[in-house]
């Protein structure tokens, strides 16, 4: 497995994975019916850069990273990660979160800052929280769960050093 | 006084007073050397609508409205104020804010969400506070203070009701 920078048409290969969590609507802030060419704005365009993990030539997981703020808020950064279905409970994310923070460093960004967890996304908050991402913010009824109705959205937050 | 819609051409009259709060670069996540069409693509352009206070033909505060996230996250707002230096002090904050409150509403949203307050802008905490805004979040050092170096930033939510 290798995490590399993404190339534009990789898109064609994260889609897949992209739209049934997107769909699912219980993770991410994005529309249940978002387009592909608004995902591919969102994550190949928007970001300073977008990551895929590749195994024998499969993507089964990427990562975009950005600007969280602009201004006085540049130095902290905003990652967003998604691992297909298959790959998931291996560890994907774990090392993603890690290759993330060490090209957030290289980017000149002091923190990552994740916006919008929603509280039930259990696998997400326990991940994080071992990964070192404190929980700074509790935003309440802000996630809107297709099951579970308006539910908490943590702001989670890591320095990561000088 | 009246608040009234935004038209196209008002961020003439609005950019006055926008570009020495921006170059300050103490209160919002704006560059200090933002460029005039940027900062009319996120104030007239990006929103759902811009409301300008205007007295006696003068156009001495502004505010926009927008989602704060799409998907599971579009109930709640996210909001910008901004208040010619001549007009500060006379309650113009406090009565955009209630009228954005209003307008929230009727746009459907249910919340109302402040990203990034620095916590060296007592000004602004109190009046959010005072308006039932609630500290809902505290994020370390990502507030790059011009004078005092990495302040933390607070993010301030009030649920408009249901």
């Amino acid at each position: 497995m290798q995490i590399r920078e993404a190339a534009q048409d990789d898109f064609e290969r994260i889609w897949p994975f992209f739209n049934p969590i997107a769909s699912a609507g219980d993770t991410c802030a994005y529309p249940r019916d978002i387009s592909k060419q608004e995902a591919k704005r969102l994550w190949m365009h928007l970001p300073d850069k977008t990551f895929v993990a590749e195994e024998r030539g499969e993507i089964i997981g990427a990562y975009y990273i950005k600007a969280n703020h602009d201004g006085p808020g540049k130095h902290v950064c905003n990652c967003g990660y998604m691992v297909s279905e298959k790959a998931r409970g291996a560890g994907l994310g774990t090392l993603m979160c890690k290759h993330s923070q060490k090209i957030a460093l290289k980017l000149g960004y002091k923190a990552i800052q994740f916006n919008f967890v929603a509280e039930t996304n259990r696998l997400a908050v326990h991940l994080w929280s071992k990964l070192g991402f404190e929980i700074v913010g509790r935003l309440p009824k802000a996630f809107n769960h297709p099951e579970k109705g308006y539910v908490d959205a943590l702001v989670m937050y890591k320095w990561l050093g000088d």
